[in-house]
């Protein structure tokens, strides 16, 4: 059995290379890139750091990140993304190059039940060729599991395809 | 330049690294183990996990963490590590097969005063032959340091022997 530590190394070197996976295979778009959940801010820094000429949102209930992971005002979309997913979609359409997701806590069937609702509300906001990389299982109809990119373990990242 | 998670993820290998280390390192040694901050606990986990025949104490000034991680009360050594250190060193004599300390914040130069402050405390409480693993450099008088073992980064941890 592995130590808590063990696990939240692998779901942090999973999500890295997810993204970079996710990053480099999406450069040639220049829809948004949205990131669902804030959080700490390190995934939104690690984008920021590593996302070229693409308008980076972030979705986030109450923003409490770290000082220098803090995006600016005009970048947040503030609320629950029940209810902000459905408005952006009015409001960009579906453009998305590359969306994250990290929303969960710890409670798993929390997590699932919560990505079963979210799942067509995220769907529509994807541009053809978009990549969507989650910490949980999606739902989706028209996207398609991506196999993990070396480096990323299997359960504890997914990405699918529009 | 490296983003948050970069760093961040460096900073936790390095330490699962160097406690694998120092844990196989002592295995054969029979006095306590002392973790210096408890924070999430997820050291602690580690520690727990994979740490066979020796108990494990605990420094912290106030208790917080993942239920699953939150050490026994009488494992616990409650109050701020200048005062619990020099009473430890009365209960307890020159014992402890292994030391971990991630006392710091996110303030370097506070990190490397604190640092400077509680080497000498610790250096006592030393087995001969005991590890002290450790977030921040230290200034030990008759410890020597100890190259990293594979895997973990120059400067995200040190590793003493006494
Ligand atoms: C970075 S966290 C430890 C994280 C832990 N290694 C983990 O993996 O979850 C640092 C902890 O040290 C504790 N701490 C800092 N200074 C202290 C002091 N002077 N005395 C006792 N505890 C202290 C803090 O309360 C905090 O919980
Ligand atoms: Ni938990
Ligand atoms: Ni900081």
């Amino acid at each position: 059995m592995s130590s808590r530590l063990d696990l939240f190394i692998d779901r942090m070197v999973s999500q890295r290379a997810c993204l970079d996976f996710a990053i480099s295979e999406t450069a040639a778009m220049s829809g948004p890139v949205f990131e669902l959940g804030l959080g700490n801010g390190r995934t939104y820094h690690h984008m920021r750091r590593y996302v070229e000429n693409r308008d980076i949102f972030v979705f986030e209930r109450a923003v409490a990140s770290h000082p220098d992971s803090t995006p600016p005002e005009d970048r947040v979309i503030l609320g629950d993304v029940r209810e902000t997913l459905p408005q952006s979609l009015e409001r960009f359409g579906p453009v998305a190059s590359l969306v994250h997701a990290d929303l969960g806590g710890h409670n798993r069937q929390k997590n699932d039940i919560f990505a079963r609702f979210v799942s067509p509300l995220i769907e529509p906001l994807m541009a053809p060729g978009g990549l969507m990389v989650s910490s949980d299982r999606m739902y989706f109809d028209t996207l398609t599991e991506v196999a993990l990119p070396e480096g990323a373990v299997e359960e504890r990242c997914f990405i699918y395809r529009r």
